[in-house]
């Protein structure tokens, strides 16, 4: 990905075919951190972690060549960051820490090996990022390139889960809404633009960032239901409601539509913002007597915004109905 | 599989893209058991567990189309088993208990639905025997059949890793080794036997055992090392000296090759007890003091078998070297 940073990709030359699977396995072990004392990551049949003290959070992700990423625009970090980044967005969404990866990587033996090391250092640039330590992994052959990630993580307080809104709570959302299509729209399309605001939309597509730190924060405000925005703001805000038989009442002009969406001609703003994937935003209900405090944005910066509350009635989104826009989501499978 | 057992297949019509990925995680969530109070398993973003209270082990494994498996002789409940033996015998080798699993699976929309039916059966069959909870998981589209799953365990007492074997362990193996790599040989060759001896052999490469019990039991015996046979039993004894630079003296005549093979004609039984992978077999080294009591046969009947002892000298089964043979396995990405 070229966002304007200096990013040098690997230079190695050669096929994944020249390693075979126990030098690749020797080569990722070699990169990854070491545990400490107590611990066994990579290496053995299992890794071995001391279990957290409040309750364990447990999910999986894959990436798939040809269907989650493209090799025409998505580098081996780009892969690497996004498969983590997916996984830690689900544990922020329980107001969680991410803590131990395991990683399986099914690769073509014609694969270049320099996608490898810079998956790799992907994997270790992410990992850090977010506080996740990489303690195993498993190498298989395939005919694409697939990256499953399972993540381990503990809940501090109570996990937030997708039920537990109740009529009266305040509808919240971070950050802005609709990038991550638009940045997939740009790059499918083999777009030449090189202005701020395209370089912005690929890397909310290519580099999401998961709110692992604004949802530890928000842990002290007791949410009442949270979910990451990996479907769009019209299925998810659907999920939260479904699961009490409640409506609700958006205000269309509260969504925070990223701005950069302005700059696109043959995308509508709102309907990236509502039914685009992939934004890794946090949406979360809140009563409204624990709502001070929280202010238009998180100690990191990120954007607060409140877009409506919760109700016993209709579920809206300014004139029109939530489950029109749910509707118009995408189904990979179908 | 045609194992003799009367195991009938699914035999609903149509194709996963009918039912889409939203349809599918509903199929899959409605067929998994439910979890008892204070827990959360498939349907939020992440599964909330009850951490276990000795260390966490945390493994995974994958099973990709045309690779580690093929239609055109594993049913769905085949490549389900097989994931999660994997996964269990990788826990086994650490005298741990399988615990939690999450399962991704990626597959075309051409799939069959009867596929993923046997697909969800054979998870629910498979962790029922070896007391896995499956927690959650993850649909996704690709070109091609490709199922990972991550397995949580715990380890009741001290872990035993694959380090830790000394000069003068006695080296013991479960079962007998050699018949998963038969199984595939008569699997791919199209083979029309239906004689027993065919039948056993084909289902020790679709429904590899773990042993899971046997683990539990000969943790009470304090192993000094531990590793499931995966790759062929003088590669994974490699594995056990080289953490300790040790040599071994093991008897050619003392190892259990599958009776089974000798009726093969092409074939060389000890090679493939050596160098055939996938048995699922635990291969353990222990302490001649804590020997007593071992015996013959495990509580649940499987076969133990001593077949040397670890030296500080070369490595050698029977005449022949240990590096030998180790060289001669097989490596898919090579």
């Amino acid at each position: 990905m070229t966002d304007g940073h200096v990013e040098r990709g690997s230079t190695r030359k050669g096929k994944v075919s020249e390693l075979g699977e126990s030098g690749l396995l020797s080569m990722l072990r070699d990169r990854l951190p070491k545990p400490g004392p107590g611990e066994v990551w990579a290496g053995d049949d299992t890794a071995v972690l001391s279990p957290p003290r409040g309750d364990l959070l447990f999910t999986v992700d894959t990436l798939v060549e040809g269907v989650d990423f493209d090799l025409s625009y998505s580098s081996g970090r780009d892969v690497a960051w996004k498969a983590l980044a997916a996984n830690a967005s689900d544990i922020a969404a329980m107001c969680g820490r991410p803590m131990h990866a395991v990683t399986s990587l099914s690769i073509p033996r014609s694969t270049d090996l320099a996608f490898v090391e810079d998956l790799i250092a992907g994997l270790n640039h992410a990992s850090e990022r977010w506080g996740i330590a990489l303690v195993g992994g498993d190498i298989s052959e395939a005919a694409i390139i697939v990256v499953t990630i399972a993540l381990l993580g503990s809940a501090e307080g109570a996990p937030v889960l997708r039920s537990g809104a109740k009529a009266g709570d305040s509808i919240y959302v971070t950050g802005a809404l609709g990038g991550a299509a638009a940045g997939l729209a740009l790059l499918r399309s083999g777009s030449e633009r090189k202005d701020d605001a395209a370089l912005r939309l690929k890397a909310r597509q290519l580099r999401p960032e998961p709110r692992v730190a604004e949802a530890l924060w928000l842990a002290g405000f007791r949410p009442t239901a949270m979910i990451d925005l990996s479907d769009g703001l019209a299925r998810d805000l659907s999920r939260i409601l479904d699961a009490g038989g409640l409506g609700c009442r958006v205000g269309e002009a509260l969504i925070p539509v990223d701005p950069d969406l302005s700059t696109l001609e043959d995308m509508d703003p709102l309907a990236a913002a509502l039914t685009g994937g992939e934004d890794l935003e946090l949406l979360f209900t809140i009563d409204p007597a624990n709502e001070v405090g929280i202010g238009a944005t998180a100690p990191t910066g990120t954007a607060l915004t409140r877009i409506g509350e919760v109700t016993e009635g209709a579920r809206t989104i300014g004139e029109a109905s939530l489950d029109e826009w749910r509707d118009r989501g995408w189904d990979h499978l179908r």
